[in-house]
């Protein structure tokens, strides 16, 4: 019997993306989906693309029916997913947050990144952290509790960070990473949310390319955090005018240890790092990834390059921001804790063209 | 056991497409896929997001394991198929032919449009006509003759007949439409297929949109058979600058008798038409169509208006031109042909947003 | 010595291109600019494209020194304009009105289109229509106004119907045209508004084509006046995925004396009609316009068409819908009244790619 | 009177951008446009954003006509241009090289670089190259010398390495920078030039990002002979689904000497670098440079961040890869080589949306 499933902030990009991928799971059932601005709309209102396909309706974050199901995504924005956790999880229902509330080790660094107080940092000690070929064990860990009937809290990775730590922790945990990395990464637009703004508005973001929040976006704590290099991460965002699709360039001084290493040995660890993977893929030499090719997919596609004048490694992976880089990487988290092969469900294959 | 299915012409546009929908399809191996141009190159070089996914290389059209194949899929240009279809039907391989060669009734009329001696005549008789909303009957006929051990030959519709088509038919059957009917439409970029030309160079394509082949495009004469409006069609297609996605505006004059109509009547008489279907979704009073809403699926959507100071309905509808208006039209045949559920191993939902 | 000029709405997508271009035209100094919800703020902080060029802030529309300047441009919504127009008028400013507020002759049209209650219907007597092309008298008469020391009111024609009427008008005017007119037009997406929407958000509006207002736009009396087509057409928008451009096909019934025409009789008749025009460029049989070869000039490019078989001429025309269809128009027809070359400071060329 | 000027491959994107700048440009007369592939075709039909503006028809490079020039803007690719340049030369003309023929300091790495021999060596030495803002010396010599009746030769920069060393030349000169520079830019579609291929492909250009020459692409030795970090310059460039713009994002670490400034002295310190430039705008902090901000000019817009924890100085530049990366900068070159104010006939401002 499939399990319930609840999505709140269902109306937001990232909401819309977790119903697409409920919908199609042949293990879950989509029983609430909640928005609280758009309370009272039949879902394909807001997204055609449901058309015949599901006639929920929103209901609003309160909707009891949220204690019933088994699992309750949390696709809202930060400090809105610490109100619902603890009563969530006290009712027995497992957690899926995609928001920053539970990411981040210190509660500290969260407060002073987010400017915002964290009202249940006990939790950090019990929660995984949704970064499945980084982080297994935790995960591991929650699916023994969950078979022991108790409730999972995982805090789904950021987009940014799932990119740019996949590109880089197989050069990093294999030591052969010194000094600053820089990471030049770009977004498609849905990464900016779905409130319609100036910024977000067609003519704005069509036909440009910019860079933007330099030197102060949230998630460089998070990748800090993700691969060990606290003080030694540039990370520069910036906005391109795609929909969907984040590409994270990542240029890692290599240490003098590794600066012998030909482009086929990078390569072939990268490709051993990764040989359990379903979702990564690292390509060949010459080959460098295209954020197209995994667009509404829960596949990363990395491509790697060696300038050995100056002895960097440059890793470029490219993901769907919101599927890999958000709800396809919860459904795959769930896939885990419940005991699911891990692609149960989750698109690899993107549209050719 | 699943059916062997082998491609084409499958490195173009709509050969790929079948390529991702027949990987996805439960009844069907994906067991040859041709293409003269890239004989010996891997799929996944073409086209990477098929990365994982499959491992096979392109052969050339002559590949004999073609014939070993229970359908044979035909995604190359007019006089192409024609070439390989009477040998195909021989070995006893079913044959789904998404090129124009079978598709007009008058022979005479495709070597006018076409400007080529039609090689195999005789086939237009037996073959039926690939649009399955709106003749069934030849395709369950086919479906009977398969049973007994007959191949079949289906000549699906073009993208835009069946866009077109789906949109005025319900009108135009009920005898609501008299006079000249006026066909704008759109084709996202692919519609002109994978050569790099200076049209679809980027370049040229985005951020313009401009009109095309108006008053002499091949489809002219395959809507008029459908529609049954000879010398009363006027289609002027339109390039926007998207991959895929094609809308077809249609403003067909009423007759005295329809004038009275209320849109309202309208849509109910529309639903009533579809009601079977599982890809045809006719949107309520005040709902318009989107291309992206059916982007990757074989669904399409309508919206109606009536312009009543000059007695005009007006039918909007979108496709995907590369799903249900090329590939996944051809496996929708073919699940028809074999017995499968219609919708069988086809997309129906596009990604939200 | 430079005329002074204000443009009222000046944040606006029309009022950023009337700044645009009256910075660059030489008889003009750019004196004041508006916008109620960026008072305060410098122009290039909401259009960067401005830096190094322009150093005004934006101030109120109550700003006193608006009836100091010689030209007004008033780039605000429909009923905005009304509120200012007498005022600058009694001031002896000319005003050059990009709104709704004056174009349609009928009042009671305008008040039931618009639903609102015109407050100064005795303008329309004496205001001109801005469609130089198609009424040059009007603003003649202006202009001996002006000579004369009088202020002049000109209503600037809307965008949709400057394009329509100008691929329309010289077979309208010559008697070809009978019945019922079909125009399928699309405009870009700045034709929308500067307004952050739902439907104005890159993720909505990218990548998709969707028809709106079928049967209800606002521009449907416009059109039908210019052309005294009245009850007979039928006008259906849509919005293509480009920021500047609009492109109208227009369909016209050829009545019975027109039947026999030869498209080069055609093509020759409308360029003769435009032989004079600087802006309107009727193409070569065989070449149809791209929104792209327009986009930032005063241009308007026809392609013509005929389907001999139901007897239709097709007309479609190509302009941008910011600077032919609202800003450039305005400064064309200031133009004229001040006496002025018709295409002084006004940009032909669009960028090549 | 003004200058003939010719335009050899004049039917490419930079030959296109030389055209509609040498149009509007009061000192030209746009005399010969060349292009061996296009010989006898009307400019127009390749580029109808010239409709009404010109009606010359390309020629074939040996056209004799461009011998009678003053000037000639070489946009042909490497190699091409050195077979003309000797010639031009000897018959007096000034030659303003768009290719890379002439751009290195060093034989050797042109020759290993590019994969050719060169030519005509000797001429590197009194070559003047063509990057004003940062080398003006070497364009007033060539100024003098025309005064004295000499033709000059200028080697216009390329488009990535301008924006770079625009963003990374008033640090680098300031001595602040130590260690190996990060680059990781954009550019824009035509920056692929014309030529039709897959990769320029609508269908695989739009909705994608992605890398390409990492680590060989052949700006590398020019950014590092204009910055002199020989070695120390990894360059990433990516494709944008953008026509025009570049996008230059460099990391620079800083000298330990260089820690201890703050983001207003840095911004200072260009500010006044850039002074006297009318085209480069060093923006205010917390500003971020936007390609459409300079679309179809001449300006470079430039942004700045500082990293402190890492010590690391960001430098953004935006600019139109075929404006002041290409064609413009040529303009710009030849304004000072024949004395005219150096931003003659060069468009400043873009359109704001």
């Amino acid at each position: 019997m499939a399990l319930k499933a609840g999505v709140v902030g269902a109306a937001g990009y990232a909401g819309a993306e977790l119903i697409r991928l409920l919908l199609a799971h042949p293990e879950f059932e989509l029983a609430v989906i909640t928005s609280n601005s758009d309370e009272g709309t039949p879902l394909t209102q807001i997204y055609p693309s449901f058309e015949g396909a599901c006639d929920l309706a929103f209901t609003n974050h309160e909707n009891p029916a949220l204690k019933e199901c088994d699992a309750v995504f949390l696709a809202v924005p930060h400090t809105a997913a610490m109100a619902q956790v603890p009563g969530l999880l006290e009712a027995g229902v497992s957690v899926f947050d995609l928001s920053a509330d539970y990411r981040l080790d210190s509660v500290e660094e969260f407060e002073s990144w987010y400017n915002a107080k964290h009202t249940s940092p006990e939790l950090l000690k019990t929660r995984a952290f949704g970064l499945p070929e980084l982080f297994p064990e935790g995960l591991e860990r929650l699916a023994a509790d969950h078979a022991a009937g108790k409730p999972a809290l995982v805090a789904c990775a950021g987009c940014y960070p799932t990119a740019t730590s996949l590109g880089a922790a197989p050069a990093v945990r294999a030591g052969w990473v010194d000094g600053t990395v820089i990471v030049d990464a770009i977004s498609g637009v849905t990464g900016a949310g779905k409130r319609a703004t100036q910024r977000t508005h067609f003519c704005s973001a069509s036909d440009n390319f910019e860079a933007y929040g330099v030197g102060k976006h949230r998630h460089t704590p998070e990748i800090e955090q993700i691969l060990g290099l606290k003080d030694r991460l540039v990370f520069t965002p910036h906005l391109a005018p795609i929909n969907r699709g984040l590409l994270s360039t990542v240029s890692m001084p290599l240490a003098e240890s590794a600066r012998g290493l030909k482009i086929e040995d990078v390569i072939a660890h990268y490709q051993e790092f990764y040989a359990e993977s379903q979702f990564v893929h690292v390509l060949p030499a010459g080959s460098l990834p295209r954020t197209a090719s995994v667009e509404g997919t829960n596949a990363c596609h990395i491509g790697l390059a060696l300038h050995e004048a100056s002895g960097t490694l440059i890793a470029i992976s490219a993901i769907d921001n919101l599927c890999k880089g958000a709800a396809g990487q919860a459904v795959q988290c769930a896939n885990i804790v419940y005991g699911f092969p891990e692609a149960c469900g989750l698109p690899t294959v993107a549209l050719p063209v």
